[in-house]
């Protein structure tokens, strides 16, 4: 068990890089504020299937975000990291081009049949922009209607300047937007998932709506047919339907998630696990809308780098070998249901959604100490635990049932402690903030 | 010797590829029309110190664009891969963060004193649009003043709504903005180097302008105190100064361009040289605007990769033990002046340009036909080469001077050539394409 109060390393080197770079880290997503104030293990110094080691040494089970989706083929994975040090052997830079980009974008075109043509850049707010770039290139209505989480730039953050209150329901809360030109305004509009009705009356008011943007499905199951209601209007109406898979991409099936429910995008972006951790991502379409890049220009140095085209090559053949969309989602439908059973049996009252490889869960009431105390006990078992969970093929049955073991053990604590007292005092740091909530 | 036409492997593959990925690859000046239509070489299988091999396994010296200017310690570089190779095997990603961006942290602040935060990303486009973020979040007054080449963001290409005409002197000739949001036309303006009175018009007419962001010399020196009037009228205005060095940093100095004319920005860009061909890049500056990133949403997944840092870490020392900067600025001043004599020679008019380190030439006349010529008869003695030289710590003393010697043998070619009938009948392939020029 680790004694958690010998973490402190972490929180001392997180405490100085608060003072040298802005919000103390690159992802939002991996503020330890976000999880276990002061006590989260914050840095690692190695990683391996899903074990982490912490800069104090200790060895944790990552239960938790597997590097927040990335690693569907758990960390350093040997086949892959091989690919790798060859590459970096045998260069992985040049004034030529890597030749393995062609062969990647034959990959990803054979899994999308739809579509023609590829474009890649080294992150998900990259490809993003890419694609809404080429579409307004291809467009002559210039504005976007949004519904789902779409990265940090100017095109998309501009959402919320429109009423504000509406976007605490509609897309995400939280997020500020300072220096993000205001003249944006009216570029951009946002829909609620599995409203078709409110998504028609958006489109009929603003005839100038060209490109829907959303991601195929995030915590909810889409109902009557939205995805094929969507498709259906954006034929009709000539607007170019975009399904930014970088979450939901080889989770479910090998390749977007649109595959499942036999609904076509005219572009796909795919990101995160698609170099299991290596930097890589991409944007797929139709050749009608793609070609349309070359009257504006999309170009950058290290989006020719080779590692991440090599890494996905190999990620894509360890995923086909292995059927890792299919086991992760086993996975995480029995973790579901464990979870389900123990917060049963301790009547609590949750609320659990996600794909089936990314369950959550979020108690109804007194969810952020509740869910505080949840991550400290789990860390102090040695695990990297919290509200959310990406399943890797590294979660073998063993080490889930271990965890579905100690996760009842720490409920039936909770349940204890709230018996005789406030959870707060069995807290060693303040409760955990909340992040911005991501559009159902 | 290379048999030129023996490298059509390459050729085939480029035809596949424009097919499947908008404009054939994910650079612009990596496009192979660029350099020689058809015979260049344009993908490479490995590539090491300054030498590349081809598909077809040829194996050329690169004396053109080295990686478009990442590699100044060679490729593959032998220090570099063993800290990179360590750190695939101890894992490149996980839930936690990786301690080494908090040391390259204080490895670039120490560098650069006049700079207290950092903050990275992986590509010099969103590095760009990071710190112009943060520059707009940090002033009231929200248009740009622009003087370089920035990338392809939707910020910076906006400045191509203006004036064509002005735009085709000031700015990048033949960059294409369709896509880009026309409500951001009045958000940039462009400013011509070292032109200190237009500048200052601009600033009188639009008081709008919060922001300049240039490079620090790319072409042309600056002359009468350019960059310290720039840096006044920003202090006394309360502008906020950013120098782009994405291709300047690291190349005549130990960090930015701006140490060797001691002035400094209040943001500072770095990217290609940083990780040696890693994907790395980064946003210095000072802590009263750097903070303000806390008001806006910055964020992306693979900016918290691991091998970008490690890389990053371990250039810089291998760039300080090798004092690089030092060793390739004496390395171009050499080949400058190897040009100048044989141009000299063969009585070729030509302008000779570009920072120490990056010297570029061009005819001043028929610069296109001759170009191509050159990069052609390089090629057939095993040499990438082009009008443009990105010099690395590779480039050893005896391959410059048998460089030299071929470049000599390839002028006196041309000029044999010349006195008896056209160039074009000599070409294997079509005259190369111009690229868009950047600002001088």
């Amino acid at each position: 068990m680790v004694k958690i109060k010998n973490n402190l390393k972490n929180y001392k080197l997180w405490l100085k890089a608060k003072k040298i770079i802005p919000g103390g880290n690159m992802l939002f997503s991996k503020r330890p504020e976000l999880l276990l104030p002061k006590y989260w293990p914050t840095y690692f110094k190695k990683s391996k299937g899903c074990f982490v080691w912490d800069l104090d040494g200790n060895k944790y089970t990552d239960f938790s975000l597997m590097g927040v989706g990335t690693n569907i083929l758990g960390y350093s994975n040997r086949l892959i990291n091989l690919k790798v040090k060859k590459v970096v052997e045998q260069g992985n830079m040049s004034t030529l081009n890597c030749y393995e980009e062609v062969k990647l974008t034959e990959l990803l075109l054979k899994i999308h049949p739809w579509a023609d043509m590829v474009k890649y850049a080294r992150s998900g707010g990259e490809a993003n922009s890419i694609a809404i770039r080429i579409a307004r290139a291809s467009s002559k209505k210039k504005a976007v209607a949004v519904c789902g989480y779409h990265g940090w730039h100017d095109w998309y953050l501009a959402a919320n300047f429109k009423n504000n209150s509406e976007m605490n329901n509609f897309l995400i809360t939280g997020l500020k937007s300072e220096g993000v030109p205001k003249s944006l305004k009216d570029s951009i509009f946002t829909f609620k998932y599995n409203d078709f009705e409110s998504l028609k009356k958006l489109l009929n008011k603003n005839k100038n709506i060209g490109i829907i943007k959303m991601e195929v499905s995030r915590n909810l199951e889409p109902k009557e047919n939205f995805l094929k209601k969507i498709r259906h209007i954006c034929n009709k109406k000539k607007i170019i339907l975009i399904f930014d898979e970088c979450t939901s991409g080889f989770r479910e099936t090998f390749g977007g998630l649109h595959k499942k429910y036999n609904v076509n995008p005219d572009i796909a972006i795919f990101g995160k696990a698609l170099g299991n951790g290596y930097a890589i991502t991409s944007v797929l379409g139709k050749k009608k809308i793609m070609k349309n890049a070359s009257k504006t220009f999309i170009s950058s140095t290290f989006w020719t780098e080779r590692i991440g085209f090599v890494a996905a090559i190999e990620t894509l053949k360890v995923m086909k070998k292995e059927k890792s969309w299919s086991k992760i989602s086993n996975t995480g439908d029995y973790i579901k249901k464990g979870w389900k059973k123990i917060f049963k049996k301790y009547n609590y009252k949750v609320h659990i959604s996600g794909l089936r490889s990314i369950p959550n869960f979020a108690f109804e009431s007194k969810n952020l100490e509740r869910s505080t105390y949840f991550t400290q006990s789990m860390l102090s078992k040695n695990y990297l635990a919290g509200n959310i969970l990406f399943v890797s093929t590294s979660h073998t049955k063993n080490l889930v049932k271990k965890y579905l073991i100690n996760f009842e053990k720490t409920i039936a604590e909770l349940n204890k402690i709230e018996k005789k007292g406030s959870i707060k005092e069995k807290l060693l740091g303040p409760v955990k903030a909340s992040g911005f909530k991501r559009l159902n």
